[in-house]
C-alpha cells in the first residue's frame, strides 16, 4: 500500500512544494464563437473571480495564486484586489496582456503593419508591467492572437521583424526581478499564419531578448500529433521553459478540463518536468492552468483541473529514475515502458487523501466542495449587475 | 486559345446552369471566440442582407439564391421579403434551423436528454417548415451543434435514438415537395463527441428517414486529411448528395473564402462532382457559400467564392473524360494524372471573362464592385440600428 | 477492496467469456519502409507462429484464436494445423486473404482498372473460402490495400462500382455459416485515395451485400481526431460491427501494443463495446489484434496487448449502467464524467491477479512468461531456416 | 502575353540561376512497408542512377546535381563516378549519410543509448566526409531515424544530450568548406518520440555546432496543418536554411512528386524562399528533390517534380514586391492575397517553353523524354543484376 511515509524526501518535498496558478478568467463566462452559456452565481468582478479561486484553494491547498488578465481584471487600485487576494488565502501572480479585442488589432497588435497600432500595444504592455510593480507578480505573460487569415495578406517575414522590435521594446521596461513570458500557438484566431507559431519562434525570440525572457507552453496550442513532452525536456534542458499552462484538448484549443482528455499524456508531461527538474523551486517554472469553462461549473472545473495534475504528479513520483535508467539501458525495449506504465497504472488517489488530510484539507475536494453550499450562495448572492466574461 | 464556341454543348450547358446560393449570414459580421470585427455598411436587416447578396449575383450572374437562417432572418412577413428578394433579383432558398443559441440547447437539441427540450427543438424546425411554404424553398438543412465535452457526459448512443426519433418527427410534417438535409460536422462547438459527426452517420439517419432526405457537405467539417472528393464521389453513387457547402480551411473550421486554402482541392472536388453528374439539375444537388467573413469585407469575399467556384467548374470542364478514361486504363500510372493537371494548371479566366461578357455581366466582378461605389453607398447610408451578426 | 466476488453475474460472464484472437503475423518479423529489424528466435513456419501465440493463450487465458493470413499461412494440409493449434489449446479463427503483394496488384486488386487481375483476386477469396472450410473459420476478413497515389490516376467512383461487383462475387461464395468482414483504412499504402477509407464506405458495401456482411474497426485506420468509440456505438446500434481490432498509434497506423499510447482511449472504446452489448456473444463481435511488433519482442508484446484489453475490460466493468444514466440526466454536466473517470483511475491490476489465480493462471503474465525460458528456448532451436514476415 | 523579355533583370536571373539537385536513390526502386514494387530498367549500380539522373537534367536543364547516399551508393572510387557524372553532364552533390539499416541501429544512432553504437555512427559520418573530400561535395546532410516506439523506452532528454555531443564530433570533422546540414521529421520510423522533430529541435543543435551547421526543411517532415512558408520564411531571417527538400505529401510523408499534392503550398512556400533571398546564390540554400516513385516511373516523376519546381517560382517572380508590399499596407484585407493568387493562376508553362527553347531544351520536357526512347533502352538493357533500392 502506497504511504506518504515511503516517499523519498525529494519526491516528498515536490509533491508538498507542488504549485499551481490559477486563471481569474476561467471563472468568468466563456464559450464558442457559436454561443457563451453563462452560469447563475458567475463574477461581476475582479474580486469575485478571486474569492471563487481561493475556493479552490482551500479544497486543494495546491493553488495559491491567481493570473490576472488585463484589461479583463481592471480595478482602480491594485493594492486593494493583492490585499483582497491575502485576506483570502492566495496571492496575485502572472499578469497577462490582452491586445486582441480592440478594433485597433484587427490586423495585429505587436506585428501590425500600422506603427501607431504596434505602438500602442507596446504601451498596452508597459502599462502591463506597472501593474505588476503593484500587485508583484514576476511574470507578464504574453500571448498574441497576431496572423493573418489568407495568403499575401501580410509579409510573414517583416511581421516576424516588428515582433522581435517590439518585444524588445517591451523587454527593456521590466526590472531586474521582472521576466517577459512568451507564449506560443498553432492556430486560432488567426487561420492562415499565426506570428508565433510554434516553441521553435517562441525560444527564438526570446534568446534574442535575453535571459528574462522565457517559453510558455500550453498544452492545447499544438498541432495534431504533437509529442509535447519532448518540447517539455527541449526546453527544460536549455532552461527556457518559463511557464506551463495545463488544459485539455480532443481536436483544437478546447480548453477543457486537465487530464479529461488524455491523462496518459498529462502523466507523460509531468514525468517530464520532474524528470528534468522542472518542479525545483529554482527551476523558475511557472505552473499556471489556462482554462474556460464553457458547459461545466467552473469552480468544480478547477478543483479538477488542480487534482488531476496533482494526481498525475504523484503517479511520477512512484517513478524510481534509477531503476528507470537501468531499464532504459537494458536490451529490453519494453523495460522502461513497463516502470513507466506500473506507475500510471497505480491508483494514487488514496495517498493524496493522506496528504490532504495531514493538511487539513478535505480528502476529496471536488465532493468537499459541493457540499459546501458555496455555489448556492453566490447564485443567490449574485444578482443583478454583469457577469464577467472574456470580454470584459 | 480557350472559347466559349470550343465547349460542348454538354460542358456549356453546365457552365450556364451553375447556380450557387449565398448565405445570408455571410454578410453580417462573423467572428472567433476572441473577438467579432465589425466593418462598417452592415446589414441591420434581413432585407439589407438580401440587398447585399443580390449585389453578389449582379456581378457574377450565378448567384441567384439566398439562404436564410432562422431566426437571424425572421421577419414578421416572408412573402414581403421573397418579393424584395425578387425585385432585386435573387430568390429565397433553403431555410437553415438554428437549436444552438437557446439557453436551453445548452446540452443539446434534437438529442438533449431532456425531452421537453427536444420537443422546442423539433417545434423549431416545424415552424421553419412552415416558413419554407411561405418562402417557396424546397429545402430544410440542419445542422445540429449537439454533442458533448467530457467523455461519459451522456451517452453517446442513447443520444443517436433520440436524434433518429427527433429527425423522424421533423421528416413527418415535410411536404411531398421538401427535402430535409442534414449537415455533419467532425467538432466545435462541441469538443468531445458530436451528435452527427461524419457523411456515414447523416446517411444512415437519410435512409431511416426516406428518399427526401439527404446529407450535406460542408468543405471545412471534416479531419484533417479527409479525401472530400471520395466522399462527394460516393454521396453522388449513393443518391443521397443534398447540398455542398463551399468554404475553405486550413486548420479546422476555418470558413475562409472558397479556394483560398486549397485550390487544387476544390478544383479535384469540382471534377468529381462533374463526372458523377452532381451538376444536372436533375441530381438535385444544392451548391452553397456557407462562410464567414471575419476580417475581410464581406461582399467582395462572397464575390470571389463564387468566382472561384467558376472557375474550379470551367477548368474541370476542360477535362475530356474519354481521353481521362483512356488514360486511365493505360499502362501509365501518371496518365490520368496528367490530364487533371493540365486542365488545373490552365488560365480559364479570360474564358470567364468571354462568358460575363456574352451577358453583359462586368468581366471582372470583384474589380467591378470595388469600382460601384456600392460599399461608399452603404458605410454611409447604414448609419444607425444594431449590425446583423450570428447573435442575430 | 475490490473482489470477484462484487461482481454482478452479468459483469463476471462478460470478464469470463472475453475472447481475443491473434494474428499470427505478430509472430513473425515486421518493420517499416526503412527497415524489418528481425528477432532471434521468430518462427519459420506457421506451426511455430501459432506455437508461440500459444504461449499468449497460456498466460493470459484470454486468447483462444488465431487468425491466419493467406497466403503467409498457406500449408499443405490446414486439418494438421487445425490439430496442431488444438493440441497447444487454441483454435484456428479468421482467415485473412491478401492481394497486395503480388506484382499484378500494383494498381489495386478487387478495384483494379484490369479485369483479369479483379478475376485473380476474387479468386483468391474463393480459395481462402474453400480454406476456412478446412479450418472451421468463421469470418473471411478483407482488408485491401487498394487506392491511388494521384488524383486523376483512376476513377473513384468506377473503382467504388468494380469493389461493389468483386465484394458480391466474393460474398456469393460464402456458406451459409460464413461471413465477409470489411475492414475500412484512412489511408496508406495508398496515398492520394483509398477505396474503403472509412466505416460509411465499408458500411453501404456490407449493407448492399447482405446480412453476413459486417464491418472491422481498427484502431489504427483514422484521420487524427476521430472519435472511435462514437464508430463502435453506431455500429454496434446497427448491428454491423462484425470486428475489432485492437492496437494503438500515436500518429498513423504505428500497429503498437493495445493500449501504448493512449489508455483512456481504450477505455472508452471498451466502456462503448460494454454499454451496447457488444461483448454479448450471441453479438458475435470478434476481438483481435492486429499488430506488429517491430523492436520488442513478439510474445510479451502480445501478451501485454492482450491483459491491456482486459484490464480495459475490467475498469468498464466498474461502471454502473444506472449511476451513470442517472448522472447523464442530472444538471451536473460533469457527473456522468465524473462516474467514468472513477472506474478509469481504479486499479484494477489486482482484481485481473485473483481472476487468474482462480484460473490456475499466472497472476502477472508479462513476467511469467518472461521468466519461463520459453524465450531462451526458441531462440537456441530455431536455427537455420527463414524467418518469416510479411512477405512469407 | 507573358514573355521573358519583360522579366526583370533580377527575375530573370533567379530562373536562369535556378538549380535542383537530384537524389540517387529516387531512381532505385522503393516502395511502402506492405510491398516494393519494382520497374524494368531500374538501375543496378550506383553510375546506372547517375546515367538515369542525367537524362531529367538533359530534358529540364535545372537539375545540374545528384545527391548521394552512403553506404547505397558506394563505390571504389568515387573519382570514377565523378568522372562519369560530368561526363554525363551533371555533378555529384551533397552526401547523406545512413545509419538507420543496421542491425546496430535499432535503438538509434547517435542518439543510442549505447557508446559503441554511436561510436560506429559517428565513424560512417566521418567515412562520409572522407567521400565528400573525394566528390567535392559541399554538405553531409544528416536525417537520423533515431528515436522511440514507447514511452519510457528511452530517456527523451539523454539523448538530446546524446546527440548533441555526437554531431558536436562529427562537426569537428569538416574541412572549413564543407557544412553539416540537419534534417528534421515529424515521425517515422519512430512512432512515439523523434529525436530531431521539429525545425525548432535542428535550430538549436545548428545554433550550437557552429556557423556551418544549418537546418533542412524536408516538405513531408510536418504535423499536419503546419505552415511549412512559414518556416521557411523564420529559417531565412535566422540565415539557417540550409536545404530545401522538395517533394509532396497528402498524409504523412508520401514522398510523392511534387506539386502533386498541394501545388498552390508549393508556390507559397517558393514565393517566401524568392522574397527572403534565397535563391540568391550567396544564401547558399540547396534545393532538393527527396522523393520515391513508388508506382510511377521514375525518371518522368523527376522531370515532373523538376518541372513543377521551376513552374512555381516563374509564377512567383510574376509578383511584383513592390505592388504586393503596398497592397499589404493598404485598408484592404484582400489586397495582397489578390496579388499573390493572379501571380498562382496563371498559366506560366509557354513561358518556360519559350525558356527551355532559348537553350535548346525540349519545350515540354515530360513528353520529349516520354517520346526518346530512353525507357525502352534501359529497360531492354539492364537486364540481369539486382535492381538498386533502399536496401542496397
Amino acid at each position: 500500500m502506497l504511504h506518504l511515509d515511503n516517499m523519498t524526501a525529494g519526491s516528498r518535498a515536490i509533491l508538498d512544494q507542488l504549485s499551481i496558478e490559477l486563471p481569474s478568467w476561467a471563472f468568468g463566462n466563456s464559450g464558442t464563437r457559436f454561443r457563451v452559456f453563462g452560469t447563475a452565481g458567475t463574477p461581476r468582478t475582479p474580486f469575485e473571480k478571486i474569492a471563487d479561486a481561493a475556493q479552490v484553494h482551500k479544497m486543494t491547498g495546491v493553488t495559491p495564486w491567481v493570473s490576472l488578465h488585463i484589461p479583463w481584471d481592471m480595478v482602480d487600485d491594485f493594492s486593494e484586489l493583492r490585499a483582497f487576494a491575502e485576506s483570502e488565502g492566495v496571492e496575485l501572480g502572472t499578469i497577462n496582456s490582452n491586445v486582441f479585442q480592440d478594433e485597433d488589432y484587427k490586423l495585429g497588435s505587436l506585428c501590425n503593419p500600422d506603427p501607431k497600432v504596434r505602438e500602442k500595444a507596446i504601451a498596452h504592455h508597459i502599462a502591463c508591467i506597472d501593474i505588476m510593480r503593484q500587485t508583484g507578480s514576476r511574470d507578464l505573460k504574453i500571448w498574441l492572437a497576431d496572423g493573418t487569415n489568407y495568403p499575401g495578406q501580410d509579409s510573414i517575414r517583416a511581421r516576424q521583424d516588428r515582433l522581435a522590435e517590439s518585444l524588445q521594446r517591451i523587454y527593456n521596461e521590466l526590472d531586474e526581478d521582472q521576466r517577459l513570458v512568451l507564449e506560443y500557438k498553432f492556430f486560432e484566431p488567426a487561420f492562415y499564419h499565426t506570428d508565433v507559431p510554434d516553441w521553435g519562434t517562441a525560444l527564438v525570440h526570446c534568446v534574442d531578448l535575453g535571459e528574462r525572457a522565457k517559453v510558455v507552453l500550453d498544452t492545447g496550442h499544438h498541432a495534431p500529433g504533437t509529442n509535447i513532452e519532448f518540447i517539455v525536456a527541449q526546453l527544460l534542458r536549455r532552461g527556457r521553459l518559463g511557464a506551463f499552462d495545463f488544459n485539455s484538448r480532443f481536436y483544437a484549443d478546447d480548453d477543457l478540463i486537465v487530464g479529461a482528455a488524455d491523462p496518459f499524456q498529462l502523466f507523460r508531461i509531468v514525468w517530464e518536468i520532474v524528470s528534468g527538474g522542472g518542479f525545483d523551486p529554482a527551476a523558475e517554472v511557472n505552473f499556471m492552468l489556462d482554462q474556460c469553462h464553457n458547459l461545466e461549473e467552473k469552480i468544480p472545473g478547477e478543483i479538477l483541473s488542480a487534482t488531476n495534475v496533482q494526481e498525475a504528479v504523484a503517479k511520477a513520483l512512484l517513478i524510481d529514475p534509477e531503476e528507470l535508467a537501468a531499464a532504459q539501458c537494458s536490451d529490453d525495449v519494453l523495460a522502461g515502458n513497463r516502470v513507466l506504465m506500473d506507475a500510471f497504472s497505480t491508483d494514487v488517489r488514496p495517498l493524496l487523501e493522506e496528504w490532504r488530510e495531514e493538511r487539513g484539507l478535505p480528502a476529496r475536494p471536488y465532493e468537499a466542495f459541493q457540499e459546501s453550499g458555496y455555489l448556492d450562495k453566490i447564485r443567490s448572492e449574485r444578482t443583478g449587475g454583469t457577469a464577467m466574461s472574456w470580454g470584459a
